[in-house]
């Protein structure tokens, strides 16, 4: 199976993935033989200095498994069904959403086929055919926003002798503000390196020696990994892909049509749950089939229904993720709030679970987790104003006791009320 | 020419579209000769009562104009034009945005026949063709948003004596908060009736009994005006329309192909900016082109980054008013800071203009429209907390003179402290 240019080489897979895997008695052979668990973010600053911060718990992990191995294991399980058919090369070129008739052009040949469906079930991406027929439909709504970075995969090779050449149960973020680089490990002691930037800023590095001037002032530890030759050969062998998020509603048309994962709700690939909340989908369809006893009429407009907030959050999240993970190194309120969060949850185990927990290590609708974020925030802000008023009234009836025959103690005590508000914006919302 | 069924018989001409036909010569036929001068929006309550709510000083006002006549004018001042050909009757098939070539099917013949241009000028509506081949280009950022409201057009006509059967210089509102019904008078003394609800409602009204009750419910004052018989027989024959709100970005491909008005940014009626917007589009790109000698090369990236983010305020504000118009009734608040706005006015009259007189009665650049009115609310709201502050710590340190030695006074003064927190979020944007 070929590499398809535009797509990430490895997948960060987490709860709800594994899950779904485990739903189809998979989760062993792709966690236990093939995924390499990853505990924390290590952040390499600009002086190559390393630090840590942790997903979860000390015993939770995020795991990164290749593209190619995932789609093996998903075919050769498929396979097994007597009632599967694989048809390779065969690209979609029209359907009728209505009447799940399809034609499809097929590979070299150019022949033309059709064929006829109960149930055509979308999932062909990002760029998906069945969501452009939808899209002409009455009433369908759809968005779709390119950010202004691209990306471009390189790759860390592994040592002479044969290891890896970091740290290997990390995802290694390189954050530099506008623009970051990150890597994950391979099955075969590789790093598949990602670089997120700007185009523009693609675009401005056009020599070798501008490439690699750029490198040494921001990822300095990185050019000896990848080594400059190979640096150098893949930057300008390859072209910056483009990073798509993709909302739309309905998902489906009659009972007839169904569109789920990335040609439903491709989202940027900043919270690693990308495929996560595809596995998800045939899951939560799967419930639905069996709860409204594979009445296509009625599971269709159920999975619409109950999906698409739990995928606009998600695709929320991910783009807002888009600014934070680029900051990371520089963010103090972002860890700030990550030891308020640690603090607040080993108090309350149950009720106060970081966003990013919620998300990653447990099933919460997407959907809810940022609802309980949300909450989380209002408690936080409320304390801040509770304190900081008992602070004020106390510190004002002090004033007001020294100072009550001063003429001018009014403007002092409003000047100190003022300065407490304007410390107040860092936690809102 | 025959009405297109989707699109609104008439149209509502302020301040931007006005200058737009000034710049063509127009302006005093348009509005002299054939529009409607509205100064007020007359509201009617359920019980029949009515009050008008102005739209700025009592000398401005907004236009009632119909499409067809403007069509005419518009197409009958371009004909004089020697280097204008009007081709009727083809319909854009395909075109290719980079080259310029373009593929019609004429009617009723069914013929196909090409052309190229030096620049393609998609003013194509809110369903573009132009927009559609550019949708498919690499990083174009696109949505489409339906409501959940349909509308449908109904009549009032004139009296038997030939007379309008309300009065006439207003835009008539029947706010009902879910839903609501307006009208604009027409040249031949018949009023233009338009019913936005969400589809449901429509699908609910499915014998003339449940139409009449609802009718009587909500609009009793409309029946005898658009009588009995006329709203049965209309509502039966009509289908709802649906109402779209499109953003994209960009609006050019390179040198050759440039999207305008609706094609461009298609947005919800409850402005009145729709034609508006469109028109200043055109004396934009008129002025573009003046100022960068004709180098479409320079002129069409130049509107695209000029231009977008007015065009998204203005679909914001449209969308923000969708709710705002069927809740006038209602609303305390509205109509308190209207007060409050003309009262502001009164004082910094060059200052602190309402925001829908900078939009409708100005040609302030739509997205410093929405800039100022959040530095307006910015403005309200920073001085209720200083006036709240003020009379709080006034209140406290009397409290605090009479409880000094009573040990519960914190508790009560935190208490009223919160109290007046409670009554901010009214002025928050």
């Amino acid at each position: 199976m070929k590499h398809v240019t535009g797509k990430s080489i490895n997948l960060a897979l987490s709860v709800r993935g594994r899950s779904s895997l485990k739903a189809v008695g998979l989760e062993d052979e792709v966690i236990v033989r093939h995924a390499i668990p990853m505990y924390a973010r290590l952040i390499h600053d600009r002086d190559g200095s390393r630090r840590p911060i942790p997903y979860g718990k000390s015993d939770q992990c995020i795991f990164s498994v290749g593209r190619r191995f995932l789609n093996e294991v998903l075919l050769s399980a498929a396979e097994k069904h007597s009632n599967v058919n694989i048809h390779f090369n065969h690209k979609l070129v029209t359907c009728d959403p209505e009447t799940g008739s399809m034609t499809f052009e097929r590979y070299p040949s150019k022949e033309i086929t059709t064929a006829q469906a109960d149930l055509i079930v979308g999932c062909d991406g990002a760029f998906s055919a069945v969501r452009r027929q939808m899209l002409k439909r009455p009433r369908f709504n759809y968005s779709q926003t390119y950010i202004p970075h691209g990306y471009m995969e390189l790759t860390i090779p592994a040592t002479p002798d044969g290891q890896f050449a970091m740290e290997v149960n990390y995802l290694h973020i390189w954050p530099r503000d506008s623009f970051m680089m990150i890597a994950l490990p391979n099955q075969d002691k590789t790093y598949t390196v990602t670089l997120f930037m700007p185009y523009e800023n693609f675009e401005d590095l056009i020599t070798p020696e501008k490439l690699l001037d750029f490198f040494f002032e921001n990822f300095p530890d990185a050019i000896p990994l990848i080594g400059k030759k190979n640096l150098i050969e893949d930057y300008f062998r390859l072209k910056p892909s483009p990073l798509i998020s993709v909302k739309c509603n309905p998902y489906h048309v009659g009972d007839k049509t169904v569109i789920m994962g990335d040609a439903a709700h491709a989202m940027v690939p900043f919270y690693g749950q990308g495929m996560n909340a595809g596995f998800e989908d045939c899951l939560i369809f799967d419930e639905l089939l069996e709860r409204e006893n594979f009445q296509l009429a009625r599971v269709l407009p159920e999975f619409t229904l109950y999906r698409t907030p739990d995928a606009e959050a998600i695709c929320d999240l991910a783009m807002y993720n888009y600014v934070e993970m680029r900051h990371l190194v520089n963010s103090k309120s972002f860890l700030l709030r990550k030891k308020c969060d640690k603090f607040l949850n080993l108090i309350f185990a149950d009720s106060w679970i970081p966003l990013y927990t919620m998300v990653t290590f447990s099933k919460k609708r997407y959907h809810l987790c940022v609802k309980n974020k949300k909450w989380q925030d209002k408690v936080i802000n409320q304390t801040i104003w509770a304190v900081g008023v008992s602070a004020s009234v106390v510190g004002l009836s002090v004033f007001a006791k020294l100072l009550h025959n001063h003429p001018h103690w009014l403007e002092a005590a409003l000047e100190s009320l003022n300065k407490f508000k304007l410390s107040m914006p860092l936690f809102h919302n």
